[in-house]
């Protein structure tokens, strides 16, 4: 089958640079000796995850329950990076530490006592990593005092095992250039957080960071041991735009159809913010919610639930009803969370199709 | 079972707003004499579909051929408001004429010869709609010429049978009060497309209009016999901000749980952009993504794909680990496409659950 056979809108994967990017990060991983657990939040596939375990992942990341349920499948080594808060999602967590060898990264002592209420002290026991705020200000303990007292509350446990720490610099956006005073300004504070647990006879075995965006300055974090990328087995407009990638190196592509070319000046296609996410550029300053693979000068502009406006005012090209385009997402994470499967290609030939079973709750 | 015990996050809806805002759009429909075709992209549900036709909806409108397949067993009176463009949408929308009496709406001559090619000149006919451009700027004819000459293709095939026109005023969004004068701009450019198509000998039979924000001002469209609202269902913040809706009439929260509190000044739950969409609320000036159904002055001023943000610093309210919040979304119909399944309740009871079988492609 080829694309043009395809119903629009879906996700298309090209499976070369798909396969090209995740190269790249291990060998990054490897020449750095750190330990490579990719966050499936990005493709929520078994598919995609066997893959990037084949090419040299470790382990992988999962954010829902959901997503670990699915990857169990794959691989016994998760790390779940959100607490395990609420009988429901706790009950679930319960079942899987039950089969899986399970991480989890958690920022409170109720959190830590959750756990430690219900797991049974003589199986197998799940790793735990503090999670620090290095700047983000989302979750994450603040202080290098508050990381060592949610430590002495998790070591003592035996069904717990206490593991390091863990933190997400998605506060760090922008192009590399920019990228080194940030990662100083972490580093003060996470080499600080560090001493202060030695010094309480706690020693650090994992220092578990990484975001797409600062990829490939995780080796300039202090004592780091693991990253945990997601956005690059894929990659995406605002990834190519702060030049954590090369355009050519954007794997996932929305393929649409041009439905109305009515109104002058545009063209409407069939992905609108139900395909694409309403989701903006950050890092940089660009307009719109995604770009053309073959023709970048065009942006969608606006988005409608099911409408997407091509602005056709930087070119000199007229689509035609009926003809398909190619977009490359703002940010390809939410992508994935609109569909339930993704194809496969290689150039114009549809290779396969997987399910993107670990969407949903 | 109660609320307190489900799982989140999930999409909550009380049952008793939602059979209000029902009985509210049907008595103005009644009052007005207009058919009432809601539409069904904001709730995707047959449950909630069948509902609104025991209030008094005549007949439904989707916009995806998913849409369409799972509404088809509610009723056999829809509007597909979605040119069948591409050889699978036309492929979907043909198998659903054989089945269903199909009314769509479209803005060109390639859709119009796509239908004419394929539908059999023998078996029931297709209604079609002309689709204005009447100010919103994304797809439309844009003047009364376009509609005559589009008129003028559909009228004479005898598997088409021509109806009359539809729009969307979906850039009539602010509050009432700024709404009459986008509306006598409007009627200038509707009544000289009616006076054309009838000068034309083009008998309008149906004037299809109509979306939420602009519901309530729908009588005074020049001609109007039919409206369209999708959000009414639910309402949401924005609806509420424009006063298109009483606060007290948002039907439809995101139940979340409070999973961290670690950064002082916010709490942080489970419902991010992949619960919520990263929506803007439109026609006010408002920040954030969503509030707090009990306390509207806690606003979610921030999101990740699975971490809402809340903002302390207008409450002295401070929530525990824990603890279950229900937001009110800037704009539900994303929310709706964000889940598999909603929940029923009245007060803190769960009454039902029902699929979202309409969600995907």
């Amino acid at each position: 089958m080829s694309i043009g056979e395809l119903a629009t809108p879906i996700p298309v994967v090209d499976l070369d640079r798909m396969a090209a990017n995740m190269v790249r990060v291990a060998e990054y991983a490897r020449t750095h000796g750190l330990a490579l657990r990719p966050h499936v939040k990005t493709h929520k596939s078994s598919r995609v995850a066997r893959d990037q375990l084949a090419h040299g992942a470790t382990g992988l990341t999962c954010a829902t329950l959901r997503e670990a349920e699915v990857m169990r499948a794959v691989t016994d080594d998760l790390l779940i990076a959100y607490p395990p808060i609420g009988a429901a999602r706790l009950s679930r967590f319960m079942a899987l530490a039950q089969v899986s060898r399970l991480r989890v990264m958690l920022d409170s002592s109720e959190a830590v006592d959750a756990l430690a209420a219900v797991l049974p002290s003589g199986g197998s026991r799940v790793g735990v990593l503090v999670e620090l705020d290095l700047g983000m200000r989302r979750v994450g303990v603040a202080s290098p005092a508050d990381a060592v007292a949610l430590a002495r509350r998790i070591a003592p446990h035996p069904a717990l095992e206490w593991l390091g720490v863990g933190f997400y610099p998605g506060h760090i956006r922008g192009p590399a250039e920019g990228q080194t005073a940030a990662i100083d300004a972490l580093n003060w504070q996470l080499c600080d957080t560090l001493d202060a647990l030695a010094t309480a006879g706690l020693p650090v075995r994992v220092v578990s960071g990484g975001s797409t965006p600062a990829l490939w300055q995780s080796h300039r974090v202090a004592g780091i041991t693991e990253i945990r990328p997601g956005t690059s087995v894929y990659n995406d407009r605002t990834t190519a735009a702060i030049g954590a990638c090369a355009f050519d190196d954007c794997a996932l592509t929305v393929l649409a159809t041009v439905i109305s070319v009515a109104v002058p000046g545009q063209a409407v296609v069939d992905a609108g913010t139900k395909a694409l996410g309403r989701e903006p550029i950050r890092g940089v300053e660009a307009p719109g919610y995604g770009v053309l693979l073959d023709r970048p000068e065009v942006v969608v502009s606006a988005l409608s639930e099911e409408h997407g406006t091509l602005d056709l005012s930087h070119t000199d090209w007229r689509p035609a009803i009926g003809d398909q385009v190619r977009i490359i997402p703002n940010h390809v994470c939410i992508v994935t969370h609109l569909f339930d499967s993704a194809v496969g290609v290689r150039g114009d030939v549809v290779v396969e199709e997987w399910p993107i079973e670990a969407r949903g709750r």
